[in-house]
């Protein structure tokens, strides 16, 4: 065994401009770097718990709960340790195997893996258009429900995917909450692309659940997530234990400990301030996405942006990797040149980025370099 | 919403002798602190991902899984968020609804939680014993399943706590290794107390699976856990997903990333040297029981001990509490102004502690502490 491997791990991205979207959403502001000093140890949120971590005051994590569900305006929050880990709670303890899940057709993959792992079967709203918008039909939900029910199928859960990791599409959740009420169905909002980047509000949407990730969206060292539930459900999802009253089920008693929650604790206030300036953060991937359609980029999805996540198809880059000596790696190993990482490697027939976060002179500069790059090749 | 309680969030017992249990084996080394400078962000181990945590070459996840499979002798490892996240995957995988899972009634309240929330039944294995050592009887597993079995019952699991969280007893697992495999059922070893403090080999105890902590003895930030198995059962533990078939259904696509994996590969190495050295540990254990029998305490569990979790009785103490106005606090007063914390305020009929990991003078300055606290006041 080499364990020299171990040894003086490094993270080589670390100082560089980084575009992929899973990343742009977690980095740490200074006052959670700050709090990790204290608490990098083991247990170290555990030193005056008395049996629940929901309940430890110091650090504030029962106040911290509250104003969680205050900021998403739902009634209680719980941590979990991430989006799926909350989207897996919710199935596990509202639903009955065999139920249906109706979920849209961006669901990102941990939507049906966590339906898989309880047991459960899925059912797909499609979309009002394909290529190029990628558009869920909302309305949908309406149709997919009428035909289980016709088939007397049970329906344990409507999910809808807030921001879809593929192509930045931001849907009008207000739509399936008001069809989920309409039917009785509990509704769940997958918000781990928005919760943290943009304002939720959950009563509004008429959701019944939110999940939200730290690591993704709230400046968090992953892994860690929110979930955020109505009243309604509560007994349910925070069941106690037949044996050990106070230890919560679907949450094995604690979940998230350690640096994930208190960076995410002490990202809070950051957090919050963020998600007021996210007209902005439209703005700088609107201007990202006209810059580069000028030179050749094509935005899938919908437009204009509502989202930073932006996917283009890149018929340029390929163009340029089917000359280059280097095939589609020129892209990678240029944009590097320049400081700028978080392109899949290789990959120039469609890109996904992101600059939420960056400086407007940051973001100019990603366009210029890239700009560049097109230039010096085509 | 107040988010001034965020700002500046610190840890008053950091840089104390913390004596809970909980935290010994979770403390931080050098080499674990400077590898989180550079893995703070949110999806920091994911820069080189292409779709499985456990397939990442750099970060070196992948050779870790194998390392950490080769370091407990068994076939395969995988990440989870902790050990109890082990124990689910295991049940949730191997048995069906309604299956007995015979466990130690010392096993910890996880375990049983972790049985309720896959819908199974437990039964069990009582004591050789109880007051004053409440040492298992490992053969009672027999009689156990053989009673089970008479009324038909299922049996999908038999759990052993290697080392409890109560009494820190030791028990030898090799017996009910034994006896799970003669009678063919499935066999959990839960190691959250003794992988990465005492050397554990998976197959001389028969273990068909291993569960881990990497925050509760593996020094690492929490949460995180290891669940090691064998390759007979890896095709139900790693089951992917139909439709997305790189994704384990089990670990939902992907466990554990960012610090709490960061600290446990940079933590390894230390982890593998300390290991070796535990008979000093056991000797600065017995030392302290020897010592603080001496005033009047008596130790729980097992004698003599074999692993550095003690409980005592502490009626010298509790007859302090009621002649002192601080009542039960005055042991926590006293210790704490020696900067010696992890016991629960107030408490004095019993109390747990570890001096895992302390330097000899630490120990030796934690017991003349108490000696000294229990000379003022007795």
């Amino acid at each position: 065994m080499n364990l020299d491997i171990y040894k003086n791990l490094k993270r080589s991205n670390r100082e560089l401009i980084n575009l992929n979207p899973i990343q742009r959403g977690g980095i740490l502001p200074v006052e959670a770097k700050k709090a990790i000093y204290e608490f990098w140890d083991g247990y170290s949120v555990c030193d005056f718990c008395s049996g629940r971590l929901d309940q430890i005051n110091t650090p504030p994590v029962c106040k911290f709960l509250e104003d969680l569900a205050e900021f998403l305006n739902m009634d209680l929050a719980r941590l979990t340790h991430g989006a799926r880990e909350g989207k897996f709670v919710i199935m596990n303890s509202i639903c009955k195997e065999g139920d249906y899940v109706v979920l849209d057709k961006n669901a990102h993959y941990t939507s049906y893996v966590a339906a898989e792992r309880a047991k459960l079967n899925v059912a797909e709203v499609g979309y009002l258009e394909e290529y190029p918008t990628y558009k869920i039909n909302l309305e949908g939900y309406k149709e997919v429900i009428d035909n289980l029910e016709d088939k007397n199928k049970s329906i344990g859960l409507i999910l809808l995917t807030h921001v879809d990791g593929n192509f930045g599409n931001l849907n009008d959740a207000k739509k399936v909450g008001k069809i989920a009420k309409d039917k009785g169905i509990p509704f769940l909002l997958n918000c781990a692309y928005t919760v943290g980047r943009m304002p939720v509000d959950g009563k509004e949407v008429k959701a019944d659940f939110i999940v939200a990730s730290g690591h993704k969206s709230m400046a968090a060292s992953g892994p860690i997530g929110v979930l955020a539930f109505n009243d309604e459900f509560s007994e349910k999802i925070t069941k106690t234990s037949e044996r050990f009253p106070i230890k919560e089920v679907e949450f094995l008693g604690c979940t998230s400990r350690g640096l994930p929650l208190i960076t995410l604790m002490a990202s809070f206030p950051y957090v919050v301030e963020r998600v007021k300036k996210w007209s902005e953060e439209i703005e700088k991937t609107r201007y990202v996405v006209e810059s580069l359609e000028e030179i050749g980029f094509k935005q899938l999805g919908v437009k204009p942006k509502e989202h930073d996540l932006v996917k283009f198809e890149t018929p340029i880059l390929d163009e340029i990797a089917n000359r280059d000596k280097r095939r589609g790696y020129f892209f990678y190993d240029e944009l590097k040149k320049r400081g700028i990482v978080g392109i899949k490697p290789g990959v120039t027939k469609e890109i996904k980025i992101s600059v939420y976060g960056l400086e407007w002179e940051q973001v100019k500069y990603v366009v210029n370099s890239i700009r560049e790059i097109v230039d010096k090749y085509a």
